[in-house]
């Protein structure tokens, strides 16, 4: 059995990665019915919502779901009276800056009393350690090809170092969107995959059409990052924002930088998801997004993706390795 | 066969990626002996140092190995000369900006007609697939996470959309030191893979030991990018050199901090790779240093990675992807 699926309680080793205003109701339903993962994108969304998304996904599927949290100090009492209340099968603890080791402790014990799972997702080797030593049940590790918020390690090294040092689950992203992308995941020692930008091109996604398409038409070089000079930097298709962002970057020292992007930067998630503008809103996608040529249904995105991961282990086993003539050639 | 190896002529598909100061002669033949393709690291060298690296180089190896150049418009034709004196059995094309199809067609023509084999290094599919209409025998693809000068994309994204639109052999760079790594680019359409890192931690390199010891005690985040606002970005370690490059980043507007860069860059890798000061030199370097625990022969290197992907493709063909209990488990 799948080590990741036994320790989360899901049928396929695969997590919708959380999307704010993507990854609502619809779309986590219809992945965690396909026996994927699917992750509510509710890490700074006001508690009504919180409730009202677990409510509503909960009269969609039987089946096991997360909700996206992030661990801030503050926000953690708050959040545990919510999950509490609204008991999700599993919390996916997004992290910012230092992750504190007694933060980890204190909460993953109390989450675990309620009956939830608890995955965390690490940007880097540090954080990955501290989660796991402080109770986490799986460990995403996110590498710097992925969409939105990102780190500054690639999936290529991430993955083999997690998988060296941690004892639980070890889980890729970034970069991930076919069964090739997880047949690498699993060489590099994953037990399960993360994939977003892929689910963003999903017909399950309320999401505004338009960025479906950008999706589908996004070729190599679409994204960039922004943001470096607030030290959250942030992968996003480059448009009329990410260049207004851009020369902000390059026209100001450091500091200035960053206090005049945050007012450019507030919103634009919204009217690029909601409202469609595809030119002054924020549309955070992986690197990947040149790989998906087409959109389809969540149920139809994992089971590709499962199948097409088995035929290419089954392929790649007969690699030549050799420049030699074999005569079985 | 192997593709790639059938292209080139050699026997494994591996390429030791050119390095300054460091892949010269003894390094490139030990890999050449080792049935890879040694590539020495020329190509911003003086005439002289490459006749004489070319000149050592079949003095210690009868078997290929390749001479890095750069696609640079004025230095096409000189090179063209000191090609046709020493021969080389391969090119190695680096590309620096827009690579131009008529440049291709005209030198990869020439180069041939010589003898020589030419692969081409690219960063992005534009130039992947110029190279590819010009007439080059094999495309490196580099990840962003390689060392030195670096991309905009990283390996697990270039690498299959590189082996779904080029014909000739793929080559995958950047993020790989050991067998999985090679079994993950072969999962992604590679038909070889190009390693740097490893070998500057390599017995056969005349590098300064410190060089090779910090490789040794490299961990995740150890690395950063410098001189983003040059438009050159580089990857090395983090030391007193890379914080004083980002302090001018921080606190200047792009432009001046691009000027203020270059003369504090010069002469610095020489400083790390000859005299060894690992505090004010560029130790360039790629994020899988990360993973690279002792310092090994050329030989050693190449035939560890080609048993170990060999395992790790046996293995993981056996991967549950499963939730359900097996009777096979």
């Amino acid at each position: 059995m799948n080590r990741f699926c036994k320790a989360i309680g899901v049928e396929n080793p695969i997590i919708q990665g959380p999307m704010a205003w993507i990854s609502t109701a619809p779309l986590v339903a219809a992945v965690s019915n396909a026996g994927g993962l699917g992750v509510l994108g509710v890490g700074f969304a006001p508690d009504d919502f919180v409730i009202q998304q677990v409510a509503e996904t909960k009269k969609l599927t039987t089946k096991p779901f997360a909700i996206n949290t992030v661990m801030i100090p503050e926000n953690l009492d708050r959040l545990t009276g919510i999950i509490k209340s609204i008991n999700p099968p599993v919390i996916y603890a997004d992290t910012l800056g230092e992750l504190k080791l007694e933060l980890c402790e204190k909460y993953f014990e109390i989450w675990h009393s309620f009956g939830c799972k608890v995955i965390v997702k690490a940007g880097d080797m540090e954080t990955a350690v501290t989660a796991e030593k402080g109770g986490a049940d799986a460990l995403i590790v996110k590498g710097w090809e992925g969409g939105g918020h990102t780190a500054y390690e690639a999936t290529t090294v991430l993955v083999p170092q997690a998988a060296d040092v941690l004892s639980v689950p070890v889980v890729a992203s970034g970069g991930i969107a076919d069964g090739r992308g997880m047949a690498a995941a699993i060489a590099l020692g994953a037990d399960a995959i993360e994939m977003g930008t892929v689910f963003m091109a999903c017909s399950d996604a309320a999401v505004h059409p338009n960025v479906k398409q950008s999706i589908v038409d996004a070729k190599d070089m679409s994204t960039v990052i922004t943001g470096t000079s607030t030290g959250e930097p942030c992968r996003q298709f480059k448009n009329k924002l990410s260049d207004k962002m851009e020369t902000i970057e390059a026209e100001n020292v450091r500091a200035k930088a960053a206090e005049l992007l945050r007012p450019v930067a507030e919103s634009s998630l919204k009217l690029a998801m909601i409202e469609g503008d595809m030119e002054n809103g924020a549309v955070m996608a992986g690197q990947i997004a040149a790989l998906i040529k087409e959109i389809r249904s969540a149920e139809e995105i994992i089971s590709t993706v499962l199948s097409d991961a088995q035929i290419t282990l089954k392929q790649i086993v007969n690699f030549s390795f050799s420049g030699k003539e074999s005569t079985y050639e």
